[in-house]
C-alpha cells in the first residue's frame, strides 16, 4: 500500500489501531463515537440545554467553542476562559467531556486544565508553532485536515505531535474547498478509506462544516459511518435560529436524536467483523 | 429549499420521484439498483465473464464500453460497432439490460438498436449537440457530472434532455477534480443528498470513477448508499490485472460478491421508511 | 524537460515553433495577435459596429459566436448558420479573417464554409468525437482549454487533431475553476510559459471568460503577453449593458483601443529577441 | 465595485494607496520592488553571496528564512535566532532591509529584534492569534494568501492586522491550490487587479512559490508586473542545485539578473500615469 512521508503515524510503523481514551469514552475501537454540541458557547442555558439533549440523544462528547477562530475580526471571537468554565460546568452536570478548539500555543496550558480533548481547526492545521506544543500536552488532540491539506499532509501534521511525545490524536476530515457552491465545502469521504488504510490513528468525520446545512448533515452522517468513521462531531444548538454563529449548519435536539437513532443502524451493519474486514 | 435555473427536472416541479424503468429493473423506487462489469468491451469471453460474475453477486444492468472516450488518441478507443454486439450477446446470454457510453451525436441510432441506457461520459457533461440529440431518443440516459461541473450545472445538463422529450435520465456522481491525489477524483457525495432535494430524477453514484482505485471501492458505495444513492456503477473485470484499461480500479467478481452484501445491509437499514423521510 | 503523454505536438518532436496562417495573419510569429468581437452574433448592426472598432483599434481577427455552448437550455443559443453569414459577411466589411464555436461534428463543413478558424470551446475540450472531426478539416481549430482539464491533458486533445492530419491548431488558456469566486474562473498564466517549453504550437490567452468581468481584463491582457502568449482572444460589445449574453465582461471599443496600446507596449518589451530568449 | 466584509483595508475607506516603507525602500509606491534571497538561511557564506548577488542585481530587500514552516517534522526547520543574526549580519553588509518569516505568536518581539519585514506564511495566513499579534508590532507585515483562501478572506485577514492598530502590510499573492500539477501552485494573478480595486494596501507577488519551477519563475514575474503588481518576492541561491530546501524554484544569480533586467522593461511602461490608470 502507500507509504507517505510520515513514519509514527502509520500503519507500517504500527499495524494495530491505536485507541484513543477518554474518560470512559474510547474513539478507535467497535463503536461509532459521537461529539455534539453548539459551535460556539453563547450562555449557560444554551450550553446545558444543549449538553442534555445531546447526551440525551446517546453522545458521548460535549463539544463547544471557547476561543472562536473567525473570517472576520467583527465576528464574535468566543467568550474565552469564561467559555471553558461554561464548559467545564456542563460536563460536571451531564457527566460528558469536553472537545473544545485551541488557537493560540500560549493557551495549551489553561485550555488544558478544563477541557478533555483539544481541537486543531482547519485554518490552523500547518500552524506547527502550535502542533509542536500539543505535542508535549498530557490531553488527546482533534486534528482537524485544513481545507486545503492532502491526506499526506494532514497525516504529516499529526507526525508533529506524535514525534513531540503525544500519541492520542484523531484525525478529521471536514470537507475541502472546491469550486461546488451548493455546499460550504466538499466533504471529502473517501478520505476516511484513505487514512484507514495509511495509519492506525482512530479518523473522525465533521458532517455539520463538510456541508454547512443542517438538512443535508444527517445524509452524510450516515455516510461517514457506512464509509468507515470511528466519530462524528455534529453541531447542535437548541434553537439554531438564534445561534450566535453557523446557525444554518446546527441540528436541532429533535433532528439530532434522528440523526442519532440512524447513525446507530448503519454502525450496526458496518462495524459487525464480516463487514468490517474489507476495505 | 434551493431553486436553481432549470424547471423540469426540479422537485418544485415534480415533487414525486421519477422511476427510470429499464427492461424489468426499476431505478429511482425503494430498491437499490446495481449496474457493473468491464470499464471496456474486450473480448467475447472477458465480457461474458464479466456478466455471469456481476449477475451471480446480484447486479441488475451490465456495463461495459464498446466507445471509449481516452485522453490520449493513442490509447485503446473501444470496439465501436462490435463492441455493442459484443453486448447485445452478453444481454442475451444473462438476461442483464445493457448500460454503455455514447460519444457523438451521430452515434445515437446505431446505440439505441444495441443498449438499454445510453451514458454519457463526464467530459461530455455539456456536449449541448449530443445532450439535444438524447432529448429525442428512446432510451434512458445516465448523464454523468463533469469533472468541473457544479451540481446546478448538472441540472441544467439534464434539463437539455428533459427539455427535448425525453423524462427518462439518471443522474451519476463520479467525482470531481480537486488538488487530494490520494484518489483519482474527489467523489461529492454531499451531491447526493443536494441532488435527491432540487430534483426527482434518480441519483448514481459511481465510485470506481470516483476514486479510482478498487480497494477504496467498497467503502464508497456503502457510503453512497447511506447518504441516498439510488444506484451504483462498479466496474468489474474478470482479471482486473490484465485489463485493457484502468485495472487498478476494476474489482474482482469475489470482492464484488462481498461489496454487494454489504450494500444490500446497508441498503436494508436507511432505505425502510422510517429513515428515508429523513433528508 | 518534462515529456508529457503525447508525441505529435512536442517540442521533442519538433523544435521549431508552428506558426499558424489564417488569410494574411500569423499566430505564433513575432507579433501579437488579437482576436475580438461580440461574445454572440446578434444583430447585422451590432456585428458590423464591433467589427470596425476592433479593426480601428488593431485587431487581426474579428470573433463572434453563431453556436453558443449555454449551461441552460432556456438561453439564447446562437442564430446558428444566419449567424456564420452575418460573420463573413463582416468579413467582406473589413477584411478581418472570422474565429467561431463549432460544438457538433456534423457541422464541420458548414463552419467550413463561412469561417476562417474553428473554435472548440472549453467544454468541448474532451469531446473527442469533435477533436476526431476536426483532424479531417482544412482550417485552423483555436482549441480552448477545458475548466478541469491540466496542460499535458490538453495537449493531448490536441494530439487528436494533429494526428488526424491537421497541424494548425492554437491553444487557449481561458481559465480554470477553483474556489476563488471574486473572478469567473482563475486565469492559469502560469500555462502559458509551461506550454511554451512543452510544445510548438501557438498559445492564446482569454482574459475575457478568465475573469469574467471587463474591469478586469486589460490588466490580464498585459500580463498575458508579458507571460510569452502568441495571441490575445477579447470580448468587445458595442454596447455591453445592451449584450444578449455575458455583457459584464465585454469591454467597449474604447476601453478595448486603451488596451491595444498598452498590449503593444507590453509586446514592444517582452518580445524583442534578448527578452524572449529567456524561458 | 465589489465591497467585502472589512472596512479599513478597503478602498472605500482610504481612496489613496497605502505606501509601505522599509528603511528607504517604498512599496506601493511607483516603482517596483523586488525582495531576493534563498529559501532557508544556510550558512553565512550562502547567505552573503546570496545577499550581494541579489543587490547587484537591483533588488532592494533581503529574504531568508530563519524559522521554516515545513509539511514534515522532519525536514529542515530553520537555525531560528542564530539565522536572524546572519540576516542582520547580511543586512550590516549590504545595506538591504531584511524579511523573514514569523510562526509563532511568541516570537514577535524577537524576531522584530532583527528583521525589517514580518512575513506570514501561506499556511498561517488565517493563524488569528499570530495576526492579532502582529496588530501590535512596530514592523511592516507581509502577509501572504493561503492555498485555499479567497481574496475576500485575505483581506479579512489583513483587517485583523490593521485593526490591531499596524497599517503597515502588504498583502502576497503566491499561488492557490488547484488540481493542475504541471506546476506546484496555481499563480493567480487575476487576483492583482482584484485586490488594487478592492484595498489600498500595496500587493505583492511571488512566482517563486507560485509556480514551484525556476524556469517559470522569469515569465511569471514580467506578468505579475504587467498586471499591476507592487512588489516581487524571489528566491534566489548562489548554487540552486544544493540548496537545503526547495533548490528546485531557485534562481541563479546570473538568471536573477536577467530578470531583473526584463522586469524593469515591463515596469517602464506599464507603470507610467497613462497606462496605469486603466484597471
Amino acid at each position: 500500500m502507500a507509504q507517505g512521508p510520515y513514519k509514527l503515524v502509520s500503519r507500517e510503523f504500527q499495524p494495530e489501531p491505536t485507541v484513543v481514551t477518554i474518560g470512559g469514552v474510547t474513539v478507535g475501537g467497535p463503536d461509532v463515537v459521537v461529539m455534539a454540541g453548539p459551535c460556539a458557547v453563547e450562555t449557560q442555558d444554551q450550553l446545558l440545554d444543549a449538553a442534555r439533549a445531546v447526551k440525551a440523544a446517546g453522545a458521548q462528547l460535549l463539544r463547544g467553542g471557547a476561543f472562536k477562530p473567525r473570517t472576520s475580526p467583527y465576528s464574535f471571537q468566543g467568550h474565552g476562559e469564561e467559555g471553558l468554565r461554561l464548559l467545564a460546568a456542563a460536563r460536571a452536570e451531564t457527566g460528558l467531556p469536553v472537545v473544545t478548539e485551541i488557537m493560540d500555543p500560549r493557551d495549551v496550558d489553561l485550555v488544558c486544565r478544563y477541557a478533555d480533548v483539544l481541537q486543531v481547526g482547519a485554518r490552523n492545521c500547518q500552524n506547527f508553532a502550535l502542533l509542536r506544543e500539543l505535542g508535549r500536552a498530557q490531553r488527546p488532540v482533534l486534528l482537524k485536515r485544513g481545507m486545503h491539506v492532502t491526506v499526506d499532509e494532514l497525516l504529516q501534521a499529526a507526525e508533529y505531535i506524535v514525534a513531540g511525545g503525544n500519541t492520542q490524536v484523531i484525525l478529521a476530515e471536514r470537507g475541502i474547498r472546491t469550486f461546488e457552491t451548493a455546499t460550504r465545502n466538499t466533504l471529502d469521504l473517501s478520505a476516511v478509506p484513505v487514512l484507514k488504510e495509511r495509519t492506525h490513528l482512530p479518523v473522525l468525520v465533521d458532517p455539520t462544516h463538510g456541508t454547512g446545512y443542517s438538512r443535508y448533515v444527517p445524509a452524510m452522517a450516515r455516510a461517514a459511518v457506512a464509509a468507515g468513521a470511528d466519530a462524528l462531531l455534529i453541531e447542535v444548538h437548541p434553537c439554531p435560529e438564534e445561534a450566535w454563529c453557523d446557525g444554518e449548519q446546527a441540528l436541532t435536539p429533535e433532528a439530532f436524536a434522528t440523526l442519532m437513532r440512524d447513525v446507530r443502524r448503519v454502525a450496526a451493519v458496518v462495524r459487525e467483523p464480516a463487514v468490517a474486514a474489507t476495505p
